[in-house]
């Protein structure tokens, strides 16, 4: 069997736990027929395009001549088909060919194509990216040259940030700018582990590049961002920017993940001078959403593949599914995703509704507890296999080895913790995360599980913010996980409240028992301080 | 850098916590200076013969050319030095060749080469299994021609259970043995999943195949153990067996897994008619210590990989294992690797004490828990590398994919749990688990969080013992994991009782905090009961 979107389970992890609906008056366009409409369409593509692509992309990869990148059979049509759609401008800017829906749709629409086919998800996850920072950042004449391309899909984008020694710490890159008499940069420089970076998909390709022009600050503050498109607008000459080299990478081997060399590459300055990390965030915090959002769709994946290996699979006479462990797995992997979902969602939603703090809490809880259930998630899906699971044939293995990278990428789930701790907890004091603790508890009325998690997310919010520096950091990426147990949770008892709805009545039952029942236990590593850990 | 075994942690493992030295009246022949001489040549081996083909041979694969399977390259010569040096023969019985010596100093020597080459490490373990089914159910005459070379290693065993329809539950098997009039049998069916079912390491190989003899009844009790040799030993001719099939593997690529045609083979029956079943259970045994020895090993290959990376890798002007995220990343692998090897090498102790209870409780914990353990920490490793982690080169995905295995072979952790409920906790009503309890709160009066956890599995256990049949089944994976937190703790604790060391007082801390702690939060998942797993 392929994949086949989850259409009953999106639409109450939207409506009910997200509560999309509250998005009526800003986005008078979307009602429930569209949503409806986009969720069919989407689960078409997805099911239909995308996931038959899935296995053949993993086994026939990308592959270099030169600096061509040739991608995988049949990947050039289904890019025409999702482009041709107009899937990428569903929450894009009207002025360009954007539909101006809801984040949370697109989404949606991201979940399906990711959990189909994460290598071909990451293409428009990029795209989406650039058009979001040029939408923010660019300049009028900018968005005229890029937008429209980038949102009909006929380009696509890319994020450059990362150098040999500069991943997590941007503040280290060296790519250099050097201002140029007709107000354009050259820039030279080499990044590494860029998605997408080049490819045969579309004529032209957008790098959105992070670099430091000469005499700018060292560190983080001397860093802008320039646009520099693989050919010119003007002439369409071909700019001096080629991929030198593509990674031999354990999953998602049908997207190609390129060394991209710089060597005086003509660049457009984005935004102001050495203020690149501001509009590298939006970028970012639409991908890390978008990350979390493939933790939860190859979650997805992963159950759907391993429920139908146990409806199918008889072991002493009946069908494995019959065995509680077999039952166990599936429904923990089902009520996680469920979570995972509605938390994803409801960061769109926070982001729909301009949010802005709730965005920001919620967005390094969907990157990494979503991440982090993806590879849970595909683990369980092949020990559900049994043999089969190791073996390639059964597809089992390839989510296994897909799933990996999320908790990696765009920023490391370490990362994540420290950005909720230094960047979200500590710069408003708690305040964001004391209302989402006030949500868990006021849920929790009726769903003592949930109650406690939320007590002890309390108290170790109240151990965070007062705790030395060092001894956070150590908690940080268990106190995460413990907030998004509990915002996992809030979601799905908001949705009961508001739709009552047997299978998820009995998903949010497995949820507490199996993830809330056992958050607060957390307290005692997240309290555990610096010192304790000395390997 | 390469693997190192990691000697100061093995010993205190197996001196201070399994308490190898109990078993001086036993085995008098091992000293000090014995065990200390055979840790450092296994370390040697595996350090500097077996670590550097192990992604060689992930990369070379094994491949089958008509029947004939071809070793990764260097295998062949690594085998002749690990059969040289008389490895196999530590704990085999000195009748044949053998040391006599305790498993607990073989399995310590199995754990340095999984964790350098666990491709490799498959190879004599399936001996090992022959060798102690052979030893233990083997008619006279078949010790004589079998076992010595089988110990020598001049030829390697199998173990053919699966086939097509009959995984997990062996009783649906159809292989079928017809009697001949020379006593032999003539075996006709497929097997699959045999792991070095064929090869070109040595110039015999011995299969040892479990079929039903003709007229024999359905189920598990008309099956029938049988040697099939490769080549008959009489006159050297070739047998009517050879491998049709190689699995294409998510890892463990160095390692054939083959499909085995029995095309009316010549074998001879071991142990007796219908009783098959118990002999493969000699086998299992062993191999299901072994395989949880592989989890711990490839845990401490992944954590010296990672260890390595973050003392190297400079991120922000320093190390990156300066950040107390990647320390706790790091420390809490060490810390439960320490745990899982305590449990292994007890489990082996407790079997050449002649503990039958102990070790029959103990075994299906250390297969299961530890082979948990190998998929976690692996995945912590590829974490700490960052983007590396998810790069072939880096070395760190090699070891998630191979570990990958290990909850699956030799019985799914499912299984494992089922048989700690099925065959052990209801078989003697609670008897030795009763006394692991007794052990862990007699530990506990000075480790509290040891003391709350045993606790925790007390009560489980009072559960487990009158709960309806599905509903023990269904928190039955819950249930032996925390049967093994508490296991791995009381040894570490016992351990830290005899032997003062600071290392090791700050690993306990750690996994006090981190396993310990959360133990007992598995009570509500455990008492679910099977009716609200509904996916």
């Amino acid at each position: 069997m392929t994949y086949a979107a989850p259409i009953a389970q999106m639409r109450f992890a939207l409506e009910a736990a997200a509560d999309i609906w509250s998005l009526r008056a800003r986005f008078p366009e979307l009602d429930e027929d569209l949503l409806a409409a986009i969720l069919e369409g989407a689960a078409q593509l997805s099911g239909e395009v995308l996931a038959p692509l899935n296995r053949t992309g993993d086994q026939a990869r990308v592959t270099l001549a030169k600096d061509a990148v040739k991608s995988a059979p049949g990947f050039r049509d289904a890019y025409e088909a999702f482009r041709e759609a107009g899937w990428l401008g569903l929450s894009a800017d009207p002025a360009y060919g954007g539909q101006g829906l809801p984040r949370a749709a697109m989404l949606a629409v991201f979940e399906t194509v990711h959990a189909a086919n994460m290598s071909f998800g990451l293409l428009p996850m990029l795209s989406m990216g650039a058009i979001e920072a040029i939408e923010q950042h660019g300049a009028a004449d900018q968005k005229e040259l890029y937008l429209a391309k980038l949102i009909s899909g006929e380009w696509t984008g890319t994020m450059n940030l990362t150098e040999p020694q500069a991943g997590s710490d941007l503040g280290a890159l060296t790519t250099k700018a050097v201002p140029q008499a007709d107000g354009s940069y050259s820039i030279t420089g080499q990044k590494i582990f860029i998605t997408w970076g080049e490819h045969d998909m579309t004529p032209n390709i957008i790098h959105l590049v992070l670099a430091r022009i000469e005499g700018a600050p060292a560190g983080s503050k001397g860093i802008s961002m320039f646009i520099v498109p693989k050919f010119r607008d003007e002439d369409g000459s071909r700019n001096a920017v080629r991929c030198i080299g593509l990674e031999e990478k354990m999953g998602i081997h049908a997207s190609p993940t390129c060394t991209m060399a710089y060597e005086g590459a003509q660049g457009w300055l984005i935004g102001e001078e050495n203020r690149g990390l501001a509009a590298m965030f939006t970028m970012m915090n639409a991908a890390r959403l978008n990350v979390g959002m493939q933790g939860v769709a190859i979650a997805e994946a992963a159950y759907q593949k391993a429920h139908a290996y146990a409806q199918d699979r008889k072991q002493g006479g009946a069908m494995i599914i019959a065995h509680p462990d077999v039952r166990r797995m599936l429904t923990l992997m089902k009520a996680k995703i469920q979570a995972g979902r509605a938390l994803c969602y409801a960061t769109a939603v926070a982001a729909d509704r301009g949010e802005k703090a709730r965005e920001d809490l919620l967005t390094p809880l969907a990157k990494a507890w979503c991440t982090e259930l993806g590879v849970e998630a595909a683990s369980l899906g092949v020990q559900v296999h049994g043999g089969m699971g190791f073996v390639e044939e059964g597809g089992a293995a390839q989510f296994y080895r897909d799933a990996r990278i999320a908790p990696i990428y765009e920023g490391t789930n370490g990362i994540q913790a420290m950005d909720l701790y230094g960047r979200k907890l500590l710069a408003d004091r708690g305040e964001a995360m004391a209302e989402l603790i006030a949500d868990a508890l006021a849920a929790g009325e009726k769903a003592p599980r949930l109650k406690e998690a939320a007590a002890a997310l309390e108290e170790a919010t109240g151990y965070m913010l007062t705790a030395a520096h060092e001894d956070a950091l150590a908690g940080s990426f268990e106190y995460l996980m413990l907030a998004g147990d509990v915002a996992g949770g809030v979601l799905l008892a908001r949705g009961l409240a508001r739709e009552k709805d047997e299978e998820q009545r009995a998903l949010f039952a497995v949820y507490s028992e199996y993830v809330l029942a056992r958050a607060g236990a957390r307290l005692p590593a997240i309290k555990l301080g610096a010192a304790a850990l000395t390997a």
